[in-house]
C-alpha cells in the first residue's frame, strides 16, 4: 500500500499513454482530471491486488467514447458519485475500491480521480494491460466475468443501467447510448469480487505505468546510454520503424477513431514505408508490405526526440515517430484471448504471430 | 370493474387500431398476443381510473419500435415478468395495475397480455387517447410526470433501466437502444401514482376502443343507416377524403416508419387529390393543396368497404380508403399540448387549427 500524489500521477499518465498503444485518450486531459481531484481531496491510496479481501466488491471505472470526443468533453466530476450510488445500490453493498479497466492517458486517470473524490482506494490492477476499443475486450471476459450490471452516466445527469446476456451486447447497447449522449460518458462495469480480480486481472499495471513514465521523463539524464536505447530497455520494446508521417486517414464515426497512418522511413529506415491501421488503438503495423506486428501486441508511436507517446488523435502530417512493439499480457495470446482481440476480430487478414517472432532478425535490425 | 375476455379483446383491438391513426401496429398481431395470454391465464380485470387508490403504483407497459418491426418480431411473452421485476425493485413496492400508454393495434394489447400473464388489473386509461411516435408525447409529460425510471427489455434477455433529465432524453436514449436491439423492445415507463393518473390520464379509452370496434364490426347490421353514416356517427369522425392509393413513399429508418401516401379521389372526390404524411402515425392530410387536418387531431384511413383501419405499414397501391378525422383529447389542444405534438414539432409548416374548424363547410361536404 502506498499513496499516489501529483508527481506519481504525472508519471502514471505518461506511462499509461504509452501502454494505450495509440488509444486511451490524451494523457494531458487525463492528468488534469486526476491532479485536480487530488488537489481537492488529497492523495489516493494504491493497494496491491493481493491486499484485496476475496469477497470485497471492486468496480472498474472509465470513460467510454471516441478519444477525440473524450478530449473535447472530459467529464463534469460529479459522475463518480452517481456511478457509485447506482452500482452500490444495485449490488446492495458498498464498493471496496475502484480500479482502471484499461491503461491509457484518460482511462488510467479517471479511476484515480474517482478514488480521490470518493475517498476510496485504487487497486493496482486492470483488465487489459493496454487499451482496446471495445468494452468486452478485457481479461475478465476470458474468465467468464459479466460486464453487467453496467452503470453509465453523462455530464448532464442522464444515467442508465444495463443487464445483458453477453459482454458483446453490453458493448453494443452502451455504445449506442454513448453516441446519443454526445460521444462520451462515464461508466462502471465488470464489478467483481477480490478473488476474481486476483485470478484474471493484469496486476501492478499502475506501478508499471508509473515506472515507464518515470523512465521516459529521465531518458536524457543518462550519460552512458543513448535515449533511444534507454527507452527500448525501459519499455522492453522492439523497434519496428522510424518514419515521418506522410498521410493520415482518419474518421470519427461517432463511436471510434478509425483510420490509418502512412510513414515514410527516415534515418536507418530511409526508402522504406510503413502503414499503421487503428481503431482508437493501433491494430497492425505493416513495413514494406509485411506484417511487423498486430494486436493483441502493443503498437506504440512515440516522438523521435522526446519519446512521448503519440495517440491516434494526435497524428499529424510531417511528425517524426518511432514505431515500437511491446509484448501483450500473456492471457491475450491464448486461443480465448485471440478470439476476443486477435487480428481477425478486427478484420485484419493474418493469423496472430507474436511480435518477437515476427521481428526475429526482421525490421528491428535494419 | 369488469372482465375482458376474448370477444372484448377482439373489439378493443379493432377500435384501438382506428385510434392508432395509422400507427400503433397491426391489430391482428396485437390481438394474437392478448388472446393467447387470456387463453393461458384467464380474463383480465378492467378497472375504472376512479377505482385506483391515490397512492397505488400504476405502470404503463408497451412495445417500442417501428411498427413494421413490431409486426415481424412481436415479443417473447416473458418480457412482462422481467419488466415487472425491474420496476417494482426500483420503486421498492408492488405494481398495483398496468395500463396502456397509447391506443393502437399492438400497444392497446400488450398491457392486456401483461395483465393476464401476471394476474394484475388493467386501468381503463392511457396517456394519449391515440398513438404518437415518440415516447414523451403523452399527457403525463404535460403534467410534469417523468418518463423515468424506464425499464426496457428485449426478447433475448437484455435489459436496461434509464433515468433521464427530461422525457425527450428518455426518448433519445431508449430509441438508440431499441434500434441496437433489432428495432423493437418491450418497455415500461411513466410509472405514477393513482392521483396523477386521475389528473392527467385519458380516461375510459379501453372502453371507447371496445365500443368503436363493436360498432365497426356491426356496421352492416343496420337496415336504417348506410354503413358509412353509421361509421362516422359511431367514431364521431369527419370525412376528409375518399381515394385510391396512387403512390406510397415509405422508409423505415430503423426507428420509425416515415413517408407519405398520395390518393386519387374516387366517387364524390373524383378529380381531386390528397396527400397524407406519416411518422408511424398520420401527421397531416392535405386535400388539393390545402391542409384538411393535422396532428394532434387523428387522421385515420379506413377501408371503404369494411371500414377496417389501415395502418401506415399496410398502405398499398390501388387500395381504396376513406380518410376520416377524429378530434383529439382536449389536453392536446392547449399550448403545452401543441408544443409537444403540434404540427410544427413534426416539421409541418402550419399552425394548428382544430379539425372541425378546418372542415367547416370544407372537404367534408363535397
Amino acid at each position: 500500500m502506498r499513496f499516489l500524489g501529483i508527481d506519481e500521477v504525472s508519471d502514471i499518465a505518461l506511462g499509461a499513454a504509452l501502454l494505450g498503444a495509440g488509444g486511451g485518450g490524451d494523457p494531458y486531459i487525463g492528468k488534469l482530471m486526476a491532479i485536480g481531484a487530488i488537489k481537492d481531496c488529497g492523495p489516493v491510496k494504491l493497494i496491491d491486488p493481493e491486499e484485496v479481501p476475496d469477497d470485497a466488491l471492486i468496480i472498474p471505472i472509465a470513460m467510454m467514447g471516441a478519444p477525440t470526443v473524450l478530449c473535447e468533453k472530459g467529464n463534469g466530476g460529479s459522475e463518480y458519485k452517481v456511478l457509485y450510488d447506482m452500482v452500490s445500490k444495485f449490488y446492495g453493498k458498498p464498493i471496496y475500491a475502484f480500479m482502471p479497466i484499461e491503461a491509457g492517458g484518460v482511462n488510467s486517470m479517471v479511476p484515480i480521480a474517482a478514488a480521490a473524490k470518493l475517498g476510496l482506494p485504487l487497486v493496482d490492477c486492470d483488465g487489459m494491460g493496454r487499451a482496446f476499443p471495445e468494452l468486452q475486450m478485457v481479461t475478465f471476459t476470458i474468465g467468464g466475468v459479466k460486464a453487467t450490471p453496467m452503470a453509465l452516466t453523462d455530464e448532464k445527469g442522464n444515467s442508465v443501467i444495463f443487464q445483458t446476456i453477453t459482454n458483446k451486447w453490453t458493448e453494443d447497447l452502451a455504445r449506442a447510448v454513448t453516441m446519443s449522449c454526445g460521444g462520451s460518458v462515464s461508466v462502471s462495469l465488470f464489478g467483481m469480487d477480490g478473488a476474481t480480480l486476483k485470478k484474471y486481472g493484469v496486476k501492478n499495471i499502475v506501478t508499471r505505468s508509473e515506472n515507464l513514465g518515470k523512465a521516459i521523463r529521465k531518458l536524457k539524464e543518462s550519460k552512458d546510454e543513448a535515449p533511444e536505447d534507454a527507452f527500448l530497455r525501459a519499455s522492453e520494446g522492439v523497434k519496428i520503424f522510424r518514419g515521418k508521417i506522410a498521410d493520415v486517414l482518419r474518421e470519427t464515426n461517432g463511436a471510434f477513431n478509425l483510420g490509418h497512418v502512412i510513414l515514410d522511413g527516415i534515418a536507418e529506415y530511409k526508402g522504406r514505408r510503413a502503414e499503421v491501421v487503428f481503431q482508437n488503438e493501433n491494430l497492425s503495423a505493416v513495413v514494406d508490405g509485411e506484417y511487423a506486428a498486430t494486436v493483441p501486441d502493443l503498437i506504440c508511436l512515440v516522438d523521435t526526440e522526446t519519446f512521448a507517446p503519440v495517440t491516434t488523435e494526435a497524428l499529424k502530417y510531417g511528425k517524426r515517430v518511432l514505431v515500437v512493439g511491446l509484448k501483450c499480457f500473456d492471457m491475450w495470446r491464448t486461443p480465448k484471448g485471440l478470439e476476443l482481440v486477435g487480428p481477425r476480430y478486427f478484420g485484419i487478414d493474418t493469423d496472430y504471430v507474436p511480435l518477437e517472432e515476427r521481428m526475429k532478425g526482421g525490421a528491428a535490425d535494419v
